[in-house]
């Protein structure tokens, strides 16, 4: 390493020129605290005359980002490009072949190639980090890095996407439609124009294996998650959910079930005064559960310029120290390929269905229910209120018994199967313990 | 440092034994997590011979543990005696000009100590690790030391006493009283047989004193600090407030006031539902607020075996990876001595006093807040409510609208020369933010 560490950073939208400013205001505050010296010896994106809120000119500037990783005089890469695979991939292989740190906050890229570049940064004992890539300003990296969640790790769980959050809080405190929360997390620049991944899960499934390499010593990958996203939750089910004393979160949770791992992405029933029932609006929350160190619970802003950027310069500190741990907290070798495992233990779910206003509906209802061993707590159904175009449906709500999730999935299809209801009936896990 | 890190433990009560079992237990994961190979190459504590909750037999003994610093063979102290004087300072003064490394979880010491603590372990290069001395389980002093809160932090508050948050939780859950609630947390051995300093804001003290000097770089003090305990509390108070939409918690804070810091430890009225009105039993919380990073919020255990050990676990680790921080992350000649400064932005207080039945009490009341710039925004009073040894004192309790503390500090002193009052009145700041 040079005495003055020489940062090339690719990527300059929001977040990388976020990451300069942020270098440059801190810069001899590093000096004093880290006894870290840096330059910024090279910028990269796909647009060379861009206007950005920091002057451009005053870098040199590449124009593939590439080169900045072949750059002898460069020892640190910044990759704030994102997509998990293409020249954000490219630049990562490059960087750590030529035994350059590499830091990022693309969480696509590294659980989708986490296998790889595991044993790629053991190769070439090279630094990787990636604070930045889960829970934005929220130290939850280096908190499952660091050695302070020693011993067994019994669970973890989560909020850990913004933008759904956002639109799940504004749905229910403001009785707003999906539609028009989701338009107005895009005004506010919460939500991207296309916020397919937010929504659907898939962004929270990628941080939720990250976190699940680091806790559980397994590969990421979030084909081991079972992930539902958040599009078929009605305004109508969180005025319900609030009415049972909960809220609707889009939560992430992995839990060690007798040796394997249930790990899920789904939209959630949660206590409104728990720790993840009241995280409104952008934040993130994560809780670890442990033996011996009892819930550690963190909180923060999940995303956006300042968390993301003092997230990277988290990272930039620990590569000057040459702290290098393992990616995952294991050498590649003490690594498993995940696994799938579905089965949980038995919980409650929140069931809604629109049935069919005829006689002998509820009975069919509950007996199908039934037939799939599925017993009921609490039911709501209230006269007059119907569906927009679908006047001869009614909504019904139940809390079930607690009950294993095979029986939910055959009670599931079917209750499509028959002319009982309108719409797909949704089934919505229901955490009671004030998590 | 040798190969193999030879630590010398000294103080073997709870979290002694505790950090010890928790070293075997986690020894192949040390090694394999973060190429750490320790032995405990010598114990020391008052007594030799008590029963303990591991075999002492299979270890060194020290009669003295301050011949553990002067043994040449030893690389690491771990000091779990306690107390800012005396063995504890001793060992901590030894262990460093001899220039090994040294771990505590004695706030009183690092707190009471940190200016010499400072510069002695610059002068020496010595590492000096405390995790365990701030709110147990909770990784803050690795967040702050470590880069993730850079930029400029506004304001940290929190609360930092299980014991005083498990009784006030009691009296206002379970309408116990104050001896009551206190008694239960000593037979639960969450308090100490002499409970002072967790009463009466000592102990919260040292730890903010400790916060204060990683957030704003300088030496601890707690002479600087505001420091009320919640002795006056009575379970009456905890009624009327939760009737107003407050907890009471005793909480420490600093918030940065035009250039100069305010600092506090009190009990105040926070918002039931906020980060510092939820948090019940012996949890601790703590909450950073940054111009960045938004507001980063800490909860989880504050005390006891497991979490302290975790917290010792980590400080070793860091100590193996050769992480050499200053103590209060600037160096010596950087940081300041601390300054008082008491005054404080408006803002809203509980009062409650016992008021004499008497024709005109309640205006000769308001009149003398009133001469003290004191304006009413609430006030509750009830028939039928008295004190058991004055039957002709009533509670009044009030919510002032907006003021500054000199005003409060006036309006009590000349209330407590009356005859119009039964007890002091208690005046308790109010939280209205969503903190």
């Amino acid at each position: 390493m040079n005495d003055v560490v020489k940062i090339g950073i690719a990527g300059l939208g929001t977040i990388g020129s976020g990451v300069i400013k942020s270098l440059l205001r801190n810069q001899s505050d590093l000096e004093k605290k880290y006894k870290f010296k840096f330059e910024i010896s090279g910028i990269s994106a796909s647009s060379k005359n861009k206007e950005r809120s920091f002057n451009a000119s005053s870098f040199v500037w590449f124009d593939s980002p590439i080169d900045l990783a072949r750059d002898s005089n460069i020892d640190l890469i910044i990759e704030l490009i994102g997509g998990d695979s293409g020249i954000a991939y490219d630049l990562a292989i490059e960087a750590i072949k030529n035994k350059k740190g590499f830091i990022t906050a693309n969480k696509a890229l590294i659980s989708s190639h986490g296998k790889e570049l595991s044993r790629l940064s053991e190769e070439n004992n090279s630094f990787i980090g990636y604070e930045a890539a889960v829970a934005g300003g929220i130290p939850i990296i280096k908190t499952l890095r660091s050695g302070l969640v020693l011993d067994q790790i019994k669970g973890v769980y989560g909020i850990l996407n913004g933008t759904s959050n956002f639109i799940l809080s504004k749905m229910s405190e403001e009785n707003k439609s999906f539609e028009d929360a989701l338009s107005e997390a895009q005004i506010l620049g919460y939500a991207e124009a296309d916020p397919s991944f937010d929504i659907n899960g898939l962004d929270v499934a990628h941080k939720l294996s990250i976190i699940n390499s680091l806790c559980f010593a397994e590969f990421p990958s979030i084909e081991s998650i079972n992930v539902k996203g958040i599009e078929a939750i009605l305004t109508l089910d969180h005025k319900y959910a609030k009415e049972l004393g909960y809220n609707i979160k889009l939560t992430a949770s992995s839990f060690s079930d007798g040796g394997s791992l249930r790990k899920e992405v789904s939209p959630t029933l949660v206590e409104m005064g728990s720790s993840l029932g009241r995280v409104s609006g952008v934040s993130n929350v994560v809780c670890i559960n442990t033996d011996y160190n009892g819930t550690i619970i963190l909180e923060g802003e999940g995303a956006g310029e300042g968390p993301t950027s003092t997230s990277v310069l988290s990272d930039i500190v620990d590569y000057s120290s040459n702290n290098k741990q393992y990616l995952f907290n294991k050498k590649f070798a003490d690594l498993l390929d995940s696994k799938c495992n579905n089965s949980v233990i038995d919980r409650c779910y929140y069931l809604r269905v629109f049935l069919v206003d005829q006689k002998g509906a509820m009975s069919n209802l509950t007996s199908i229910l039934g037939k799939n061993g599925i017993s009921i707590d609490q039911v709501i159904q209230r006269g007059g209120v119907h569906l927009k175009d679908e006047k001869n449906f009614t909504p019904v709500i139940m809390i079930t018994h607690p009950i294993d999730s095979e029986s939910i999935d055959s009670a599931f299809a079917e209750l499509i199967n028959t002319d009982l209801i309108s719409m797909d009936p949704i089934f919505l896990p229901v955490l009671k313990d004030n998590l």
